[in-house]
């Protein structure tokens, strides 16, 4: 027999996990629909091209690559590199499949279009603990308005969804990226080692201070008064702002207090050494931190330039991405299933009589299971139970009609 | 630049569409709720060795192959096939990931285990007008009830749903494997060609009576009467029990008529050619027909001994599963969205001040989308017409409040 388990990395979702999923899913879209986005579905292949365009950073490492068709031995003799005989993969993000969305449909859409999308994504990572290989994302996207509205919407709507899901005790961290390309200037990094620094200064939380400092080192950028300065920017809040130190790109950071004060219901930090990982990002950047996660519940930002590779033309765009799996275990929503009625009925019963029973109960807006009476029925019921159903009903004899029924409760 | 087309055969969704899909799949997932069933979800990708352990047919040619990773140049070369080189597939149905399910969680599962799933498949087929490479699937299967209890609710929830979707003239079509053996010993097929024999008996509609004589012909199955007893096959109906010829297997035919009259809402007709192309099904098979298609809604039949290849113990299952992309486009269900608010503002309104008026509009339950002023405003209105909003307010100075608001009809 072949095995029975999910491929790697994986998961199966039983009914109770599935329904609490998808209840959570209908509150993240529902809530973000309100606020003007709209939904829209790309397929879960891309072509291998756009996977490997250099949009996805170290993600692209990830995808999991499909075969061509029809391929014959002699191909793979011929072949230069495994790549070569893949010319689909799975997508490892939303974001690049909503760019080339974008650049196929931009003249059916609005000027400023708002995107939901709630969907998976694969990547071939090592599993382990709450890292899995097909997982869930929530993207908002808001494509072709360059001003800090974007922002404050994207913001906005995404702290909704959290106090919707009575997620409390999140908070969002933000920073700018002209504030960090500021600082390694200041700190006269040569800007072909702008990236790989960025790459260090985000392994902060991880490494510490003197990691940093050694791994900047290793790239050749001088350590003088440089671990002071990584302290200070790790410890930096608002108050920075008064003191105003001479790395900081003052106009940026008046941007970010503006956002900040826009959404006064949110709490929003700033956090100077907060990088994220994609190299596209132009403008704001955010994570959605959350004390119970050493990861990030999500985080996005503004990515003026991106649309651009696939449209040949820049478009503003600022995103946000909510990573589901961390979300899902924190919600407190109530998923349980009101008014499930078994049907418990006897092994002799006439089929055609149940289901005609059922039936007249679905008409009436019941959530119906025909249920054969087992031989243990205290277990039985406590097994409807915890399957949702909050009452029961013995059939014992044919013909009974909805009325005749009693109807009890399950507990 | 990367083409921007989605991949070969696979389709973007706009938000008109998603919400329409989405709407019509709501309506299937409820119905089937309201009859017991339980969503489940499984991974979009198998084990390579699952989706080619001859449970899928025809279909398990069509596997998308996902190749395994760090694959080296030497492997290329080492390779016998190039399905040695992939591990992982998506799957193109969703019997075969269900038998896996059910294997592996059995425990955890009723004892009569009613599953919805609604998700895509991906077939490597040639694209063609109305056949994607990715497609929506709504699947519904009773595990572990071996009478007809089963069938009759898969038949009942179905034409429910049919019903919900507004879908008139659909006719669903049965028959029983028993009654296709019958047939076969009745014409002396050797058993060893019974597999080939069905399938060129499943292409009646498409080659005729006279076709399927010639290709009978050429696995040795003698045409003498053949023809006569094809073209009475292709006019038969309920009818056929009263004269009862000597094929006819009249008991499995005696269940099939219980169960046209266990379900007296639907139009249910016998047809005595239908095969279904899986060799898994075990005993009645179904098909739903529509005047608008040449090929069918849906379909589905009893499976005992499939699951049985996972669990290595037999399990009686049933199951129905609606092809959902010539369904969605037959439905007459309203799927408009009932509030939807567009703010138009002026550029130089501040974006602070927008967003807050959003937020009370969204606090009072309605979905608004912020529109920033457009040239020609009749064309924005009737854009936004389009998308869904049937009320507009104009926002022309700062602060104002909800209730100062003049809203109006769109259209």
């Amino acid at each position: 027999m072949p095995p029975v388990n999910p491929s790697r990395g994986m998961r199966d979702f039983l009914p109770a996990d599935k329904r609490r999923r998808d209840l959570v899913l209908d509150a993240i879209r529902s809530t973000y629909r309100s606020y003007g986005f709209d939904e829209i579905e790309t397929p879960v292949v891309e072509d291998s091209s756009r996977l490997h365009a250099g949009l996805g950073g170290d993600n692209e490492k990830l995808a999991f690559a499909i075969m061509k068709r029809a391929l014959t031995v002699d191909d793979l003799r011929a072949a230069d590199a495994p790549l070569d005989l893949a010319d689909l993969g799975l997508r490892f993000d939303l974001t690049v499949p909503l760019a080339r969305f974008y650049a196929s449909h931009r003249g059916e859409l609005p000027t400023v279009f708002r995107s939901i999308q709630i969907a998976p994504v694969w990547r071939a990572e090592r599993p382990q603990k709450g890292r899995y290989r097909q997982f869930v994302q929530c993207d908002i996207d808001i494509i072709g308005e360059p001003g800090a509205l974007a922002e404050i919407e994207l913001l906005t709507a995404t702290s909704a969804v959290l106090e919707r899901l009575g997620i409390e005790r999140a908070t969002i961290r933000i920073n700018d990226r002209r504030i960090l390309l500021a600082l390694l200037a200041h700190w006269q990094v040569p800007i072909d080692r702008f990236d790989p620094a960025l790459v260090i200064i985000d392994k902060l939380d991880k490494i510490g201070v003197d990691g940093v400092v050694a791994e900047l080192a290793e790239i050749d950028v001088p350590r003088e008064g440089l671990a002071e300065q990584l302290g200070e920017l790790a410890h930096a809040d608002w108050s920075i702002g008064r003191a105003a130190p001479d790395w900081l790109d003052t106009e940026a950071f008046a941007d970010l207090v503006a956002l900040r004060d826009a959404i006064p219901g949110a709490e929003i930090e700033f956090d100077p050494t907060l990088v994220r990982g994609m190299g596209y990002y132009t403008g704001t950047i955010f994570e959605v931190a959350h004390p119970d996660f050493g990861y990030s519940l999500g985080g996005g930002g503004r990515y003026d330039g991106m649309i651009g590779r696939f449209l040949g033309q820049d478009v503003p765009a600022a995103g946000f991405s909510l990573g589901f799996e961390r979300l899902v275990d924190l919600v407190t929503l109530d998923t349980g299933d009101a008014g499930g009625l078994a049907l418990v009925y006897d092994r002799s019963l006439d089929p055609v009589d149940l289901v005609r029973l059922q039936g007249e109960l679905v008409a009436r807006g019941r959530r119906v299971r025909l249920e054969r009476r087992a031989k243990n029925f205290s277990n039985q019921l406590a097994s409807l139970g915890a399957a949702g159903y909050t009452e029961f009903a013995a059939v014992r004899e044919a013909g009974v009609s909805a009325e005749e029924l009693e109807i009890r409760e399950i507990g």
